[in-house]
């Protein structure tokens, strides 16, 4: 049986490869990294948000070749039934799927004007009026998941919306937008996680040669 | 019971609402159309490229509100599980939820510059150099599909996959893209489902009022 991998590209640029790593963990399947070279076109086109679409995360399961994080997430759901990625309940699950959903094909502009740099740190960054509009809806999902679940997850226990948020997360950290009390304590939730800790130290000591990748149409 | 329904906007422009109510068909739920009016918010920014996010289509269904067409698809897939919304073996499964999640969160070129109109008909259209990257990616993966399947549909038997990607079948007959004789023949047999063929008769039918819309930044 070959090994069971999960390709990923830059941990401090890539906000697919922390949804896919994060996902993969959370379901409990073992599986080896694979880190695609920093000259990768496809990773690259990922990080200059230049792809037709996304290859990485990719992961590779018996036979089972899955490349979209949320492809990812239905794959892991269905191999890992208790691993709950989605909640048992039908019409919160009905929800996660939703905004599982709404982040992965929406949110252009937060995603162009706040790249994920975990190793960045832009106190006061002037935030565009357009990407306020994005950061106003996150928010508006986070608020309207805990006040129904009461935390400390968005659906209460730790599910694929967590998964897929965080990048997010790490966006308002990067970029020092201000959140109201319970928004925040979500946020240092998904920060404390040991997964995410473990991936921001590893982002962390990644070698700064992205920045250096020129721009080709 | 409150009764199932299916909120939609443009029969002619919307994209998104082709796959929900294309994916609400194939799964045999009972539901009544909701359209939203011309001016509403979400559905004008969604057609206009400055939405957030996508909060149109949205099925409700028993107490549960699913508002993203990919939310909708896994929705319907668990409470409609014999009506093959993906396919029956595992590895082609991870290989639909794939392609479905590939083009639900990328291709921005081709969603931008050819936009879904139904009634509109460009012979010779130009196509950019990015959007012909994009349409190069979508003709690999229905080669490929194809190719393993050996059709009509792109896992032989229709699934979601056909349902997310028969707004780039609309797409390339209004702008006269070109396809090889197999992806040509694929085109042709989702043009030819009863449910395609009826939701374009209603399209034709609407009342020309978007083009009319301010943008609105």
């Amino acid at each position: 049986m070959a090994k069971t991998t999960l390709t990923i590209s830059s941990k401090n640029y890539s906000s697919w490869s922390l949804r896919g790593w994060l996902l993969t963990k959370f379901s409990g399947l073992e599986f080896e990294e694979v880190v695609t070279a920093p000259d990768d076109a496809s990773a690259r086109a990922e990080i200059l948000l230049l792809s037709s679409s996304i290859l990485v995360p990719c992961l590779r399961h018996e036979g089972a070749t899955v490349w979209d994080t949320l492809a990812i997430a239905e794959y892991l759901n269905e191999i890992k039934p208790d691993a709950g990625l989605v909640p048992t309940d039908r019409i919160q699950r009905a929800h996660c799927w939703s905004i599982c959903g709404e982040i992965h094909s929406g949110f252009t502009t937060l995603r162009a004007s706040l790249p994920v740099n975990l190793k960045g740190h832009f106190p006061g960054f002037k935030i565009w009026s357009r990407a306020q509009a994005d950061i106003d809806r996150v928010c508006t999902i986070w608020r309207e998941c805990l006040a129904e679940s009461g935390g400390p997850f968005l659906f209460g226990e730790r599910t694929m919306a967590d998964a897929m948020y965080a990048p997010v997360v790490t966006r308002f950290m990067t970029y020092d937008v201000k959140l109201e009390p319970k928004l925040a304590a979500y946020a240092n939730t998904i920060m404390a996680m040991p997964e995410m800790q473990e991936w921001i130290e590893a982002a962390k000591a990644e070698p700064a040669d992205i920045e250096e990748l020129e721009v080709e149409y």
